[in-house]
C-alpha cells in the first residue's frame, strides 16, 4: 500500500540537504493542500506566513532555540492562529461562502447568527485555544501531502511565540505563532533519517467498543 | 494532480450511504494511517476510540447534539487527549524508544529529563492543552488517507465532552473527547456533496515574506 509506505518513508528530518530547493510547482501545490484542509465552520482561523527571506530565517532560528531546519529547510512554513474570533471573521466568511456559491448572503443568516453566538459566548481565550486546534489539522494534511510527494519535512513546536511575533508583527494581525513546517529535502548525512520509527502499537491507540 | 483532485473531491459530509461499510482491509490502512501521524516530541498524547457498538454510537449520537452521521456513518473514530503529562507516559514511552531501536534506556536519559522538565513545568491544564493539539495533526492525516482512498468522512468538533465522558467511561484513563471522525461513503442524497467548496484564496491564508 503505497499511502502506508509512504507514511513509513517521512520522518522528522533533522537535517535538510542544502542544496535542493522544492520547485515552486511543488511548493504551490503544498500550499493548495494546505488550503483545502478541513477547519471547524469552515472558517479557517489561520494564517500561514511562507518565510523566504533568509535574514528573517536566521532571526527565527534563533526564536527556535536554535534549530537548524529553521534555516537549512527548503521552505518554513509558520502556521498562526487568530487570538479571537470575531463578527468580523464570520462576516467575512459569510461573504465568501454567498460569492462562492452565488447565494444570497441573507439564507445565511441563521448559520452566521450561530457561530455569532458561539464565539460571543467565550472568553478570547476559550476562542484562541478552539482557533489553534484548526491548524493542526492542516498541518496533518500538509505532512501527509509531503509524505505522498517525497517531499520531506519536519513539524517543529519548540517555537518562542513572542520572539516570533516581535519578527513578524503577528499580535497587530490578531495571530499568533503556534508551531512550523520545515519542508526541503534530508540530507544523506542526516543519521535520525535511519532510525527506526517509534509509534504505539495499534492495540494500545485504540480501543474498539 | 491526483493529491489535490482527491482533496477537492473530499468534504464533510453530511449524509453517509448507511448500505456501504468501509472494509476491513481499508479500515486498518486508516486506523495505521493515524497511528503514523507526527506528534510533538513523538508522544501520541491521544487515544482513539473505535466505537463498533450501534447501542454505544445511538448514546454518542444524542451526545453530538443529535447529527446523523454519528450513527449512520460506516465508522467512528473518538480522538481523545490525556488530560495531563506525567512521568508514567514519559518513561513508558522511552521504554517503547529503547525497544524499538534496541538502545539502553540509559542513553535516552537526556531527552527524558528533558521532557519531564517541561512537562512538570506547566500546569495540568497547559499540558491538557498542549496534548490536545496533538490529535488534530492525526485528524488531518485521517482525512487526507480517507481522500486519497476515495473514503468520505466528517469530521465534527460539535459535542458535549462531558456526556461523551459519562458514556465512554474516559476520565477515569486520564482522558477527554475532543473530536470525531465519522467515515464511509456519502449517499447521493447528500445535496451539500455538490456544493461548491469554500476556501480562502492562498493570497489570503498565505503571506510570502
Amino acid at each position: 500500500m503505497d499511502i502506508i509506505n509512504n507514511l513509513n518513508w517521512r520522518y522528522a528530518t533533522k537535517k535538510f540537504d542544502t542544496t535542493r530547493k522544492v520547485s515552486s510547482t511543488d511548493l504551490e501545490i503544498l500550499k493548495e493542500a494546505v488550503r483545502l484542509s478541513a477547519s471547524s465552520f469552515g472558517l479557517q482561523p489561520y494564517k500561514v506566513i511562507n518565510v523566504e527571506s533568509k535574514e528573517v530565517r536566521e532571526k527565527l532560528r534563533a526564536a527556535s532555540y536554535g534549530q537548524p531546519q529553521v534555516t537549512e529547510a527548503s521552505n518554513l512554513f509558520v502556521f498562526c492562529a487568530y487570538l479571537d474570533l470575531t463578527s468580523e471573521h464570520i462576516d467575512n466568511y459569510i461573504k465568501l461562502i454567498a460569492e462562492t456559491r452565488n447565494i444570497d448572503p441573507q439564507e445565511l443568516k441563521g448559520f452566521s447568527d450561530s457561530m455569532k453566538n458561539t464565539f460571543s459566548n467565550n472568553t478570547s481565550e476559550q476562542n484562541h485555544v478552539w482557533a489553534a486546534h484548526q491548524p493542526y489539522i492542516a498541518l496533518g494534511n500538509l505532512l501527509n501531502t509531503c509524505a505522498m510527494m517525497n517531499i520531506d519535512a519536519c513539524p517543529m513546536g519548540g517555537i518562542d511565540p513572542d520572539k516570533y511575533d516581535e519578527i513578524l508583527g503577528l499580535s497587530k494581525q490578531g495571530l499568533r505563532a503556534e508551531m512550523i513546517a520545515t519542508i526541503g529535502y534530508r540530507s544523506e548525512e542526516d543519521v535520525t533519517g535511519h532510525w527506526a520509527k517509534v509509534r504505539k502499537p495499534v492495540s494500545e491507540l485504540f480501543e474498539t467498543i
